[in-house]
């Protein structure tokens, strides 16, 4: 039912940080659902977190270790979110942080927590504990196709993208893993994404490059319109090739920030293909508006209207329906007989009706596609955005209904 | 598939108001799809268009027609909507208009048009204006049950309501007929409704009343958060009773008003029932917010949530999706340890957390039923809004899906 669903890729090392995946029994049996991450001392770490003001208890506690100590462990659960949990949340949390700690010889504030799955069922701690020792045992840099797969949840690939480029004369390796199948609509950061690179970064410029990255990545794309409560994107550089970036201007921290863009972007396009359900990529482009906000405005509408999503499902060039949404999207003195509307290079839409040379046949070959551009021009201005989603079919339905069954 | 859906209740007839129904042979073989209602001379209307910046080409002629004309007749084609049809829709729309006005001796402005069905396709006008002799023959006062389903389109059942009260000592009676299934997050007015009195109202009075009624129904309802190009609402006073009123105040027109609302909220919680696909009927409260907007906006992010609507159709208790919007509804400084949500008389949330008295059996009490409330206390303030909706079920997407086909 998956529209472009790429194998991962090859996933180069990162030299300076170790990732493992074990089965720990919080999913179903043999599906492995803890996964960690150590990163060698003086490696700097970037991160942002959902907007969502009900954050989850490992958010938290991120903040407040982040705060505290130079991360050296990541611990990731998948299947239980230790989100609506409360105060025992926190304290099962702190818990799974501390048996880290105690196995690997380092202060509690230095492991960082990070759950997804179900909200508000107390998270199980033992279980998550118990596995520890082992996933620590099996720590290596070529975990990266191990970890991807055990930070999924109802996604049914995982998602990772590798680049290898060379800024100043030195080979830089980006490599990195996200998850997110629903619930997505992030609003700082996917549901949950780790990239890391071996380049030496200040925090500063690091936490800038990832802002930046994210901006044009997994803050441009919807499923379902719900923001998670666990959203999380870090970024980490462990230091160890001999690329140095001390500030976040030039052009080293130019090329860096394209080529770590570059890796978000593929992870972001990799959660809405993987989005629950999903048949079709759609990229909505909003040309010719006053302001990016507008142009966001109309294609978030467009994004999540129920109507307009399922008609791409159903592959049925129902403009229309586009339409209308772009006249309910809320901008003032929006002038209907200026705007246009395209699918793919078919202009469909022209002086407030139907264009004279559309014919049901051209939008009906490219509804048939399995990714889909729509470009609306706003004509009142020279702004533009883009942001990416897939249509909505009776498995999102069946998916959401049944997911705790 | 559907919740509640009654039958038509008595439809007592309003003297000086006539209605029938046809079938021009725009929608599938034997289906009514044009309406017509006559008025008698001296009736006051009263009505509210969608904010839809797409207005379909009968939204822009009924505006042009009611400031030139007192109405006379009503003609609702259904099937095709005539939206997004630009300049010759609203040649076609006209054109049908006149032939209602030259089979009936009137004039042209003093004909209102309403479309409802595709957008983008060109009005059949030759099927609409071939059927006006046999529908403008047919008129009656008890057409109310034919005209309800003359205006249908996705409904599975028609929507009517009828009540007689008694005002100063006079019997007054109310109807009203709705159409909406789909497409329905009405901003001014829902699809298509038609409600008439034979009360004596002065038309300030009479918008006045139409107003205060629309805001408590159906501007609160939702069914897919997408706005009618078409949305129409009209309120007719024939002034064949001997009720006057000729004030928006006094204790004559609070219990006009009274009942109006009532007729339009049993109507528009009608359409909710009937919504595509739905299996229940939602209503959210929103209290102790700072003021109505933001109860609205929470209860509306939650209304419209896949996640949420998907969990109601699969009657899962998973409270955690409605926590996450209360959380990403975009309220500044929000306490999430004052959040209160509760399932009909089940608290489910206090906080910050699951509520220690509850249990995962109450909760799926609730969700097994037909209809649920669903209560967020946001604890600062004393504001509190209210809206309907349904669930979101494979049927939504059959039905949107193979729309067209």
């Amino acid at each position: 039912m998956s529209v472009n669903k790429q194998p991962l890729p090859v996933m180069h090392a990162v030299p300076g940080l170790r990732l493992a995946a074990t089965c720990a029994g919080i999913k179903q049996e043999g599906r492995r659902d803890v996964v960690l991450m150590a990163l060698d001392e003086g490696t700097q770490v970037a991160a942002v977190f959902t907007r969502n003001a009900f954050c989850a208890a490992p958010v938290y506690i991120c903040r407040a270790h982040l705060s505290q100590s130079a991360p050296r462990y990541l611990l990731t659960n998948t299947g239980n979110a230790n989100a609506g949990t409360g105060e025992p949340g926190m304290r099962d949390g702190l818990a799974c942080c501390a048996a880290v700690a105690q196995a690997a010889g380092c202060a509690t504030a230095a492991v960082l927590p990070f759950s997804t799955g179900v909200i508000g069922e107390p998270l199980p701690v033992e279980k998550i504990t118990t596995a520890v020792p082992a996933v620590l045992a099996a720590l290596g840099d070529d975990g990266w196709a191990d970890a991807a797969h055990g930070i999924l949840t109802t996604d049914t690939v995982p998602k990772g993208a590798s680049l290898q480029v060379s800024i100043d004369g030195v080979l830089v390796t980006i490599t990195g893993i996200a998850k997110g199948s629903g619930m997505i609509r992030p609003d700082m950061a996917t549901m949950l994404a780790y990239i890391a690179t071996d380049a030496q970064v200040a925090q500063p410029v690091l936490q800038a490059c990832l802002e930046q990255a994210v901006a044009r990545s997994f803050n441009r794309i919807t499923v379902d319109g719900d923001t998670s409560t666990n959203d999380s994107c870090l970024l980490m550089a462990t230091g160890r090739s001999a690329l140095r970036i001390g500030q976040a201007d030039g052009s080293a921290f130019e090329a860096l920030c394209a080529a770590v863009s570059e890796v978000c972007k593929s992870l972001a396009q990799a959660i809405v293909c993987d989005g629950e359900g999903a048949t079709k990529l759609i990229t909505i482009d909003v040309q010719g508006g006053r302001n990016r906000e507008e142009c966001l405005q109309v294609a978030y509408a467009i994004a999540h209207s129920p109507l307009v999503k399922t008609a791409f499902f159903a592959a049925d060039p129902n403009w229309g329906r586009i339409l209308a949404v772009v006249g309910r999207a809320g901008l003032e003195d929006l002038d209907i007989d200026a705007v246009q509307l395209f699918l793919d290079d078919v202009c469909i839409v022209r002086d407030g009706g139907r264009a004279l040379e559309y014919t049901e046949e051209a939008g009906q070959a490219v509804m048939d596609q399995d990714e889909i551009n729509v470009c609306v021009v706003l004509g009142r201005g020279e702004a533009c955005e883009q942001v990416w989603t897939c249509d909505l079919s009776y498995d999102y339905v069946r998916i959401n209904a049944e997911y705790r069954t």
